[in-house]
Parts: structure tokens; C-alpha cells; sequence
């Protein structure tokens, strides 16, 4: 288990006051926190930029669930592709409509192509893929 | 339930025979359902311009499950706003790291603020907001 | 003129040192003036965000400059909204393409107003708006 | 010269009647030319994920000009990459703030590294690389 650092951030005043006052709106308890979340959103960044190491994502899809080819396309996903996908939700959002969330692991190559895959599929009226991290590496 | 349309696009054939490669390599069916998605795409960009329309999103947070504090900012949000996190996820990335998805429903600056609590809470690694929709106006 | 403040910012060891490596690779001399580059990129974003105070973008066009509805629709932009457009850039990218930048100052809503109108017209092969700052609440 | 080619997009009516005003407020003419635009703008995204084919940027960076070491480095960056560097747009913003827009031509993984060293140099206040297209690809 690695241990703490402490440094310093030399700073105009005036640029110091706004950012407290973005931070106090964020809901952030600490400047040190609002740092260091943007310091781990630019190495999640990095880390869907290189194509050999395992990250993880999400994938949400609105469909209309009368649509039977989509069905077919996310169950033959899942068992094609079930080293990657972790895990599933489904939510009726009212009577015509769902959303269903993918949590996906893998390389950033192949969790692109399953969202495209299913993104593509006739029947999804909106689709995007998330980019997160399994957080092996951001302490 | 309203109808179908069909309407004519001219296009220089260079350009249609490279989105006919994109719109392949990105599984799509055919060009309509590539197109479809795309007009979908700028329509649910506009949907979360607007501040007093219901909207849809997908708060995904990875977080060390040994930080009390967000275990806490949780639960206390859901139940607070309990008429908008509609369900959740929670996986288990590895022994110290898990992956929660919030679908949020409601107006676009209520689920932002949200998204922003969450996100800020101490023991937070990394979290994104995604905005997608009800679904109900896009047919 | 307002001055220099200095704050510490504590981090796990692990995580300061793959933030080092980043710093290193997008050529800052110092982990502050990556932190101070962060911290302006998030103010700039509200800044686009409140519709009601004076900002700067740019807006790049891609051409082809046989096209005479778009030389007209620019030339009379550019008398229309001349408050606003405060100097271009022209470039002859080849024989047929030219790129055009409009350096544009105003209320975020005009800006997009402009951006769209152009980036709309007849001809335009490609265009972008990039948000940006007037500086003056930046130090 | 390549030819126009026509096809046919089958959608509900509710749908194509939403774009209609969303084409109707972004400034377009046509349908056509609307989704001509959004399938160049997934073409341009492609353009800069492949390494190796030459493309187009604009890097706008707004900064201080008391600031020495900008200006040495953009002078150094100008003669050092002025294969790439095509042409720069300078505007003064206010007594103290300035923008600058350098149009850079090359690979794109080139171009990234010309945007990282000028946005992390001292003094840039906010900086960003825009990315578009030689436009010859795109009909």
C-alpha cells in the first residue's frame, strides 16, 4: 500500500477564489479532492488512448422492448462477449421504453466494438459508451 | 403510433461510399438506421439543453468500497432524491474496487446535481454523468 | 494586480507519480502549471455555461472554395454580426479546399448563433466551434 | 470529379418532424445538407483515429503577453515544426490577454504533440487543439 504526498500549488490569488468557489458548488469537501479527481480523469483519459491494457466502461442503450432483433443482439452479446460483460440492469423506464446498462471489462478495443455492435442494432433509439476505469491503478 | 416517412438524400458518391464503409464497420443494418441514429444523437444533445424538460442519465462512479464516507453519501442521496435515482448497479471490480451505475430520471439540472454530489464525495475515483433520454420523443 | 497563493495538495505517492509522468509528456515544466491549466479549463467551461457574460471562441470552417453561397453567406455574416467577429484567418489548404478561422467575441448564445449559421451553409465540408476565454477572469 | 448519388432514409414521422425544427434552427437549407454534415463529422472523427494520414488542426490558445517564455516558444515551435505550422491568426483581446490560432497540418499524432507543448507552456492561459480535415477526402 503506497503512502501519502504532500505538494504544494503555487496559484494567482484571483484564479485560487473561482476555483472555490466551483468546488464548493461541485459539492467537493476539499480542493485537494476536486484536484485530485481531475488528476485521475486526465489518467482515465490516458489509459482508453493505449490499446493493450484492461479497463473498464459502460455501456447505456434506450430501446423500445417491442423490438425482438435487439433482444436477440444483446443476448447473443452477452454469451459471445461474457468474458467482458461483468454485468447487466435493466430498467423500464414506462411502457414502450427501456434502458439497459452494460458494465464491460476489457481492452478499449474490444469494449468499443461491443458498443458499436449494440449501439448499431435496429430497435436502440440512443446508445453511448462510457469510458471508466477499474481503479487498479488510481489510488 | 405514428407513421413512416421516407425522404430522398443527394450525396457526392465519394462520401456515401466512405460512411457505407464506416456505417459496416460500426454494424449497423443499413444507412437509414446509421442516419436515424445520428438524428437521434443531435436530438437528445438538445433535450439536455433544456432545463425543464425529464430527461434520462447514467451516473457511473468507481470507488474503493473501504471509504465509509461514500458508502454513506450514497445512501443518503438515494434516499433524498429518491424520486429520481430510478435504480442501481453495484459490481465488484476486484477486492477493493467497485463500480456503482445510478439511472437518474428528472430535469437535466436536477440530475447534474446529483451527479455532481456523487462524484465529489471523498473515495470517488472516477465518475461520469451520461446523458441519455426517456426515450419517449424519439420515435 | 492580485497575487500568489500557495496551497498544499495531499495524494497517494502512487497516483502523484503517474500525474508526474503525464506532466512530463504534455511538456509542462511544473506539476502547478499543469494544476493551473486543469483548474482554468474547468472555469472556462462554466463560463460557456451562464449564457449572459462575454466570451471568445473560434470557429474553423473547411471549404471548397468554388462554392459562391458560402463566400456570400461569410462576407455577410461578417457585416451583420461585426461586433462580434473580431478578425479571420484564410487558408489555402489546396487547389480546391480552403480553411477559414473566425475569431468571435460575444455572449456564448451569439456565438453559437454564428457558429451554426455557418457551419450550416451550403459548401461547408467541415466546421467547429471551439470555446474558449476572453482571458480577463483567467489569472 | 465524382457524381451525386441519391438515396433514400426510412423514418417515423414524429422523428423527421423534431429534426426538421432542429435543421430549421441550426441555419440548414436542406435536410440533405444537414445529414451530409453529420456523416462528414463521423468521417473527420475516423480521419483523426488512424495515425498515418495527414490531416488538419487549429490550436487556439489565449495567454498573457508580458509572458516572455510564450513567445519564445511559439517562435521556437514555428521554426522547429514549419512543415506542419501553416499559417497563425493573432488577435489582441485586451490590454493583456491575447489569442492566438495556429492552423497545423500533418498526422495527427504530430499535431497533438505541437497542441500539448504550446498549451503547457507558462503562461497559456487556455488552450485547445480543434480538430478537422485537409477536406480532400470528404466530398
Amino acid at each position: 500500500m503506497s503512502g501519502l504526498t504532500r505538494f504544494g500549488v503555487s496559484i494567482d490569488s484571483e484564479l485560487i477564489k473561482k476555483f472555490d468557489a466551483l468546488v464548493g458548488r461541485k459539492g467537493y469537501s476539499t480542493r485537494s479532492e476536486a484536484i485530485r479527481d481531475m488528476i485521475r480523469d486526465s489518467l482515465v483519459e490516458q489509459e482508453w488512448e493505449s490499446n493493450d491494457r484492461e479497463t473498464v466502461g459502460t455501456i447505456t442503450i434506450v430501446y423500445n422492448h417491442h423490438t425482438r432483433e435487439l433482444e436477440h443482439a444483446l443476448t447473443d452479446m452477452q454469451h459471445r462477449s461474457f468474458h467482458q460483460i461483468v454485468s447487466t440492469l435493466h430498467v423500464h423506464l414506462d411502457a414502450h421504453n427501456c434502458l439497459e446498462v452494460l458494465v464491460v471489462k476489457g481492452l478499449s478495443q474490444d469494449i468499443r466494438k461491443i458498443a458499436d455492435r449494440l449501439i448499431g442494432t435496429r430497435g436502440v433509439k440512443h446508445g453511448k459508451l462510457t469510458t471508466t476505469t477499474t481503479g487498479k491503478e488510481l489510488a
